[in-house]
């Protein structure tokens, strides 16, 4: 979600999903997995998140040239029980596993109450709250869990051991968007310290350790140690739970182990999901109305003393590009997509 | 799990069990009950988590005194759906609420895989990990919440509006103690900042707010104002999450609601619990004990790396305990369960 610095250019948010599905489709991926990662874009340039934005574009067509990526992969769904579905992506990306077991995990949520998806095999790029709002869309409470790019370190070590790992967790509000947050349990992106050591300025110590595993100001010596997990020791506790959940939880890989599959193309990683869907009208029957009215004053109890609620510059911007259909994204960034339009292979 | 700084004697474990039964018995304390609370404490004196071991009985002595525990309630549970029990603890212990729904909970778990257990109308002194622990000795992985006392302000605010927010996580390991995180989402506990204030001593500014919002060093401003979370936004977006989950979602209490009920009494605050269990068989089937040998291999890298894993200090003591058959009490303390037993009202 950082922003851009860039010189940007206003254009139309359709132009840039329809530029971006030519690109997608034109390389052979296909139009479920097209449609998928081009929403996931588009969401997040609507809301301002460029990182996850058409930024990732590039990145994408280069994971299909690397031929890291099955183009055509038909997502395999296993349902296993009332409560537990997995989905196995077969080498394609994570979001069409997500879209095509999502509606069979709110069925078995409105049944039983709880219910868990695992999506395997599956490449990763996005963010997971468009994941968790599909899924308060229906009304159901959702915590996503993911892995990301292995480079973090647990708190008190020095080698990167953990990925990224973000958890995101969503509550349907009525007649508003809904609560959300989605952040990574590293204390910051691997990218902000890129940017820094471009830029030639120090980090802050809290940020990254050394290969000896000592706090650092150093980018360069950061890109050779390993980031931190925020929150210290709770954070680094919380980080290896989400690699337990999303890796052999559900037999799949460890971060460590994808970043060997990745052979340091550091794309999108492969590995594992966690999706679990609570449904509130199973939990709460009759009163669900009430209690949701409860929340709704805890919410206003965080607004009303200057606090503010998670994703709510997101939904702020979302507000903006619906009334204009535009977005900004960086002219070099418009003039690559254009560029990769063009040439199409 | 803060240390006794004061003098100390070594007491056989088992006679301080028989002791505190006396004690919550001859107040009226149903044995099951009883058995439950009895058992927590001693599980954490054990481990040498002072804060939650023998030190709660005096608390436990004055809410029964106090008339807000019913000291014969029967948990009354509702088999709601394959994977959701809800226990009514009636306004007794969480503790024996857990107890008696567990076995269902497992039972549930599985069969289907995933199976979540909520407790209802709980007074809640105890830690999470003996019930973490519970489910992990089941071989089921495990994710617990509850409230806590609400005195933590959302990060940007300056009112209490959560409770400190405990979350834990279980995960079993093949042939030795899982591996178990319990933490608070508020920095540091309130007792902590009590004991600065009754020490005349300074906090860190990362600990609390003042009436204003404003980071504080001074104790009795920060009993004035609130607590923080830890890790900033994220651990604030966290404790919220924790909130609704085990407020709301289950038609209980938020914790503001809580003190409210409480009268300031601040003895063990009455509010609600979300259990998640997981059952790796269903999930994995034969395949468990590779994937779970994964697990250990990621274990082995946290520690070979100098990390600690969380609870290893706990097993450590631990095992002294289980040796030597002695743990460590304040004299006074000691003293004062004496004469709880000696008067017996």
């Amino acid at each position: 979600m950082s922003g851009a610095a860039e010189a940007g250019i206003r254009v139309p948010l359709d132009e840039l999903r329809g530029m971006a599905a030519n690109v997608l489709l034109s390389r052979g991926l296909s139009p479920g997995h097209t449609e998928a990662v081009v929403d996931a874009m588009a969401a997040a340039q609507r809301d301002e998140c460029h990182s996850h934005g058409f930024h990732q574009l590039p990145g994408a067509v280069e994971l299909i040239r690397l031929g890291k990526i099955d183009r055509g992969a038909v997502p395999a769904i296993d349902d296993r029980t009332p409560s537990l579905l997995r989905v196995d992506a077969r080498f394609g990306y994570s979001l069409l596993g997500f879209r095509t077991g999502a509606p069979l995990l709110a069925e078995k949520a409105a049944k039983t109450g709880v219910a868990v998806m695992t999506i395997n095999n599956c490449y990763h790029f996005s963010a997971l709250w468009p994941e968790v709002e599909a899924l308060t869309d229906r009304g159901l409470v959702a915590l996503v869990m993911t892995q990301g790019v292995n480079c973090v370190a647990p708190e008190g070590g020095r080698r990167p051991t953990f990925g990224t790992n973000p958890i995101a967790f969503g509550w349907p509000r009525p007649g508003g968007p809904p609560f959300v947050f989605d952040f990574a349990t590293s204390v910051i992106a691997r990218s902000d310290i890129e940017m820094h050591r471009l830029a030639g300025k120090p980090i802050p110590p809290e940020w990254a350790v050394d290969d000896h595993g000592e706090p650092t100001t150093d980018p360069a010596a950061a890109l050779k140690g390993a980031l931190r997990t925020f929150g210290g020791h709770k954070g680094s506790a919380l980080s290896a739970m989400i690699e337990l959940l999303t890796g052999p939880m559900i037999g799949d890989l460890l971060s460590a182990d994808s970043i060997a599959v990745d052979g340091g193309a550091a794309l999108a990683p492969l590995h594992g999901e966690f999706i679990l869907a609570l449904d509130p009208d199973v939990f709460l029957g009759p009163e669900r109305a009430v209690h949701f009215e409860r929340a709704e004053r805890f919410f206003e109890a965080i607004a009303a003393q200057g606090a503010r609620l998670p994703s709510q510059r997101r939904y702020e911007a979302r507000r903006r590009t619906l009334e204009s259909g535009e977005v900004s994204i960086p002219s070099r960034l418009y003039e690559r997509i254009r560029a990769l339009e063009a040439s199409g292979e």
